[in-house]
Parts: structure tokens; sequence; C-alpha cells
């Protein structure tokens, strides 16, 4: 790699950049244990200082002392709008174009179902789900899932690369994850939207990998439909609630299949006729999750003053120096980075491909560098500029170096396989 | 009402039934806020006392510390089986029976889409959802919701009252809610269910107001499907995780409209194929929110050791007890109460009805003690035994007689009509 980074030859050269790094007090914003290097911000990000005394406060005075009440004096009820507005200003929405709900999954679900049935209504009816066979696995779960509750009349069409190939006649939506979760490739959203708007066709975006990691500008490029995760970069905490974005021009008759009672437009009036609310808010479902919603909100603060611009650039100076270090110094051991090079299509992950990938990821983990292990061979690692250093890159590449050099990650312990998220 | 608690008309007689009540000591388990008599459990269960420490560990320890790891090594990823085994002992089923997911509404749709499928599949297929109009209105637009996203081809049809009477040849699937939310009347579930097998008809129960409030025998009583909420009075949270049911002999083959990858045989194989799971699991969907699952782990705990029929028993005589205690003092202000009188078909709640309900629960609400209203006219109360004393009875029901003869409720501030869940 030929990037600012390549002078970086000693562990000295990253503290003084960790030094003039106008990002490192954002450190202080999360609690790390120490001795770790945490490397899977984008699998589940780390616990915010802040978080602890929110949940406890929320637990003890608004669940404990407030009891019913505060849905109304905790202001729990618009919680999921407020959260979406804090979202939708990270994405470049509108702040009433995201609501927090439910699961990546079950969000989904709700907007692939909605889009389907908006395209069976037009003039020519459409019916294939377009996707990639490398997105993320509950994508292509939930696609075919929504094929066999509407009568396996959609079927998924998956291709290998080159997604805008196969727009054609027949593609009702397209189910594009922005980020790939394994490599860290990036897609082009405003030119796949253009393409895919002259060819009648709708994308839905998984933005999982992708807000909190990347700039995104959902209203300029022309975005019509979105979900994202909000355990990942967004450090709302495990299983974190997730959200969806539904473009103002499609909110006013996007059907809900998933209709609960907190998307209606009266869910007090206790009415037995289902009526979606106006807006985003026809795109909850049943009660939030309060104390996970609470914990999302405090996750989010995490970015609260920082422009994405900035981390942006510190993430890519983290990425290229991880990578110019496996170089220099793991060269050797057969390592084949396989994320993109061009900033452009990469972005806040690298994915080395290695035969021994899993046991050699469990031996470095356990040393505290803690990244993951992706089927079939590939150790992924993240880069969050709000919490790592340079010198956590540095040491990071020096125990796999180490864990390499001396053979350790052959261990039995090292070479079993467990479930690992 | 004619019952045991006929003889208590001072408050010291109530005082004498607290000394006597085996489940007296069951109060400690909650941290309660002092100057409240808490009747509305079966909206929010009150926050056990063992939360705040098991949820401030889980933060700090299992995500803080553990981060990414936890999955496997604070077991997390089974989290959501261990819950479902803990409720199914409450309820009469096998351990591997129930799993909590999502939200009620969702799980309702899951339930509900697959009901469909299955009669779909008949040889005389079925396409009518059958419920009460008086049901909870979220499984009613659930309901709504199902048809649109199958295609409009399965009406909902809602009767008055005597479900049984319209179970005829084009029900596939009847919705019933064990427990209705308003009135606390409560279904003969295992007459039902054999009246269903007859008519060839699947009934979904939701146990939303039923599990931790009556005894619930589920295999005893044939029931092959059910849903239920963990906020209410299973003690988990401001919109904890729902659960649901499945009975084994339809687990094999039900299908999974929402299918995501918690609910995959091996969701970290990350195949592009959609494998469900053998049992109960494939009723997941996405990532479990691990928070709002630890929580309710913790507001099961305080089941721990108490058995049903005691709190079954208490429960009865702090609703007749408060009956009783209307009748004697507020006859003249114009409540009905619209609860059964049988204790066979009533649950643990009672509602009143009276033309200025609103303004006077939340002038009640005002003095602490803390129902809530349901439209159009009712004051509702719930009776946990778990943290009520007969003498909180005594002292809601003098609250609600002072409100009434001064007068109070007719002050501006209670007028006025705010948001209540």
């Amino acid at each position: 790699m030929n990037n600012d980074n390549a002078a970086c030859t000693t562990r000295a050269d990253c503290e003084a950049l960790d030094l003039a790094d106008s990002l490192a007090p954002a450190r202080e914003r999360f609690l790390l244990p120490d001795g770790v290097v945490y490397l899977d911000g984008n699998s589940l990000g780390p616990l915010p200082a802040a978080t602890v005394a929110r949940l406890d406060s929320a637990v003890r005075k608004e669940w404990g002392g407030g009891l019913i009440r505060s849905w109304n004096d905790a202001e729990w009820v618009t919680l999921p709008q407020r959260i979406g507005g804090t979202i939708a200003t990270m994405l470049g929405a509108r702040i009433d174009e995201i609501v927090a709900a439910d699961s990546t999954s079950v969000n989904i679900f709700k907007l692939l179902a909605g889009a389907l049935v908006l395209a069976s209504r037009q003039d020519k009816p459409r019916h294939v789900i377009l996707s990639e066979r490398s997105n993320f696995p509950t994508d292509l779960y939930i696609a075919q899932g929504v094929s066999a509750a509407l009568g396996g009349s959609y079927p998924l069409r998956l291709v290998a690369d080159d997604i805008e190939a196969a727009f054609d006649e027949h593609v009702a939506v397209a189910l594009i994850t922005h980020v790939d979760y394994r490599t860290g490739r990036m897609h082009d959203m405003k030119r796949l939207n253009a393409a895919a708007k002259k060819a009648g066709i709708r994308i839905i975006w998984d933005l999982s990998h992708s807000a909190g990691a990347v700039p995104v500008a959902l209203n300029d490029c022309d975005a019509e439909l979105a979900v994202g995760c909000g355990y990942k970069y967004l450090n709302g905490g495990p299983g974190a609630p997730a959200f969806l974005y539904v473009a103002h021009a499609l909110q006013h008759d996007f059907p809900t299949p998933l209709s609960g009672w907190f998307g209606h437009a009266a869910p007090f009036d206790f009415s037995a006729e289902y009526v979606p609310a106006p807006g985003i808010t026809r795109l909850q479902c049943g009660t939030p999750p309060m104390l996970a919603m609470i914990a999302l909100e405090s996750g989010l603060a995490t970015f609260a003053g920082l422009s994405m611009s900035d981390l942006r650039r510190k993430s890519l100076a983290l990425s290229d120096l991880f990578w110019s270090l496996m170089d220099a110094s793991c060269e050797e051991f057969g390592f084949v980075c396989v994320s993109p090079h061009e900033h452009a299509s990469r972005a806040s992950q690298l994915a080395f491909a290695h035969d021994d990938a899993h046991a050699i990821m469990q031996a470095i983990i356990a040393r505290g560098v803690i990244g993951d292990f992706r089927q079939p061979n590939l150790l992924r690692f993240g880069f969050t500029p709000l919490y790592l250093r340079h010198t956590d890159v540095w040491d990071a590449v020096n125990v796999i170096r180490d864990v390499m050099q001396s053979g350790a990650w052959k261990e039995d312990r090292y070479l079993q396989r467990n479930i690992v998220t």
C-alpha cells in the first residue's frame, strides 16, 4: 500500500500520529477492557461510558419509579422517532424519514413485502427479487421467506457480481447491502440508484455495515428504502434495535404488512380497524423495547459533535496502516487481503484470506486482539476511528506476527470450532 | 360479592390478612416507589429488585468486558431458548416448545402467516381468520396486515361474542386472546381447543394477559399455537421481548415467513440458502435484543419457588376484596363492574365502567393509585399477588372514594386527555 502511513515504520511513529489525532479524545467515550485491541466494532460496538449511568437511571427512575407513567412522562412513546431523527442526520436523510424498530431482519421483511405489494400494483407487475449471492445471509433468508409467505410467486434471483447488469424488466426490487460484510467492498449508491430508477426497479439498501462507518447521503443519492443495524458501528448494545428509512415520496402509500399497533395512526384509541400512521411511524410494529432503545440512543451520542468526514479520514488511515503493516511484517505467512484497494469502494473494515483463518483468529483473540472469523477462510478486522489508536493497529499486527512466527495458532484449543458471531 | 373477604370491613382486617399471607415476602422482590399502589402490573410489571444489579453486570461485564465474546462466553446465543424453557414451565408446556423473541405483534404475524400457509395446503384449503371484535387491537391489525401481505385472500371475520358458534368449514385459524384486556374475561381454553379441533380449525392463543396471571396448561389443554407478552405480569421491563409457543406436533413442518438468520439451522455457517432450525428455534428471526432478554430473564425469576395456584388464590382474593369494597363504599358514584363474577371466567384484573372514567383515573393516579383508562369508559385495575397487599386494596378504594366525594376529578388537569398506555 502506498499511503500516508507508509512512513510509519516504528511504534513511535504511531504514537506521534495518535498525539496529533484530533479524534483521540473520543476514545474516552467508551469503556474498553484493558489489554484488548478491539477490531470487531463492526460486529458489536463496545460499551459507551455514558450508557452505564443512562441505563441505570432508565431502569431505576423511569421504569422503577415512573412505572407505566414513563411512556408519557419520560417520553418513551416517541423515542423510536427521536432516535430515527438522530440516525437520519447521520445518514443524510430528513429527520422524519427514519425510525428505530425491531431487528434488521424484520425491517427487511417490512420493506421488501411492502415494495413487492407496490410492484404488483403497477400496470406491468414485476415479481423478481434481485440480490447478490454474497449478501449477508439474513437478507437472503428473509427474501426467501417473503416469497414463501406471498405464495412463492416472488422468485429470488442471485448474481455473483455486477448486480447492475442484472437490472431488467422482470426485477421488482433489488435488495443490496451497501457494504459487503466480509470484504468491506462498498457500492456506489448514487450510481446504482440512478440505474435502478431508469430500469423501474426499487432498491432496498442494507446499511448495516455503513451507518456510523462511512459517509452516507440517502437523500442526495435518491435512495428510496433502507434498513440498518443498531449494534455495530452505532454502539447500541448487543441485539440493539435496528432502523429503517422510507423516503418522503414513498411514505404516504407505503404498505405495511407487519401492521402492529405502534404503527397505527391512533394506537391508544384501541379501534378494531387498522389505520396506518401518516409518516414513518407506520413502519413500527409492536411495543418497542424501551431499555434497548435507550441504550441505542446513548450509543448514538458517541458521535456527538464529530464530523463523519473526519471519522472517515481516520478510518481509512487506520485501515491503510493495518494493511501496510501486514504487508511489511506478515507477508511470509500467506495472508491475502480480499478487500478493495481503492478508498472509494472500501468501507471501514478489512478481510484477509488464509487457510487457517479460524484457528489464527482464535489465537489472536486469546491474546487480546479481537477480530472475527467469517466463512469460509476470512479474518475480518473493523477499524472504528472513535476509539482505535494507531498504536492499537501497530500492536495488533505485532500480535498476529508473533502468533504466526511461534506457530501458537496450532494449539488444539484454537483448532476447535465454536460459534462465533 | 360473596366471598372470604366479606368480613374485611376495616383496614385492620386487611392488615391481619397481610400478616397471614404466605406470599407477602415476595413483595421484597420488587422495588416499588413509596406512596404508590400499583394496580397496573397487567400493563407494565414493576421493576424486580434483582434486575438492577443483573442488568448492570450484563452491561459492564458481559457487553463492556466480554464484548463480542459474550455471545458464547455469557451464553447470550441460547438465552432466548432458556427463557422460553422457563416460561414453558410456567405455562404447562415442554421446555422446547417456547422461545422468547421479537414483540407480541411480530410473533402473531409469524404464527398466523404460518398457520395460514398450512391451511392453504390442505385438501380443502381454508382462508378465513376468525377473531373477536373485542380482541386486543394489535391482534386484529396484524390479521389485517397478513391478509394484505398474502394477497387479500384471507378475510378477517369478527364476532361480537360466542366465537365457538362461528367455527365453520371456512375458518382456517381462530386468533383468540385468552384473557380480555379490558374486562379480564377468561376463555375456557380446553373446551375451545376441543371444539376447534373438531371443526378443523387451528387456534392461536394470545396469552398476554394470562402468562404469570392465571394458571395455564398448554399441553393439557391441547393447545397448538400461542404467543404472549413479556412486559406485563412477567415483569420483563418496558417493551420486553415476547414469546411464542408451537406444540411439538407442529414444529417440524411449521412454515416461517419471517425467516431470519437466528431461525436458521446453522446461522454461523453463513450459507445463502435458508434452512429452518429443527425445533422452536426456527421461530426466532433477527439478532435477539440481549439487554432486554436479560431483563426478561430476571423478571421471570420473581416467580421462583412460588406456586401458580397460591398466586391465583391470592389474585382472586385481592380482586374480590377490591370489588366488595367498591360495592360497599363507592356504590353511590355510578361505577359498574364489567368483569365476570365467576372465578372460572375471570383472570387477574377488574374493569369498572363510568362516564367520567378518564378524568377519575387521572385523579387517582395523581394520588398514587395507578390503574389505567381503557376506551371507551373503563377504569382498569390489575391485581398482581406477587407484590400487592390487602391493605393496598383498602387504600386504593379509599383514594377512589375520596376523589369521588370531593369531586377532585373535575379539575381541569384531569379532564384533559393524554396518551396513556
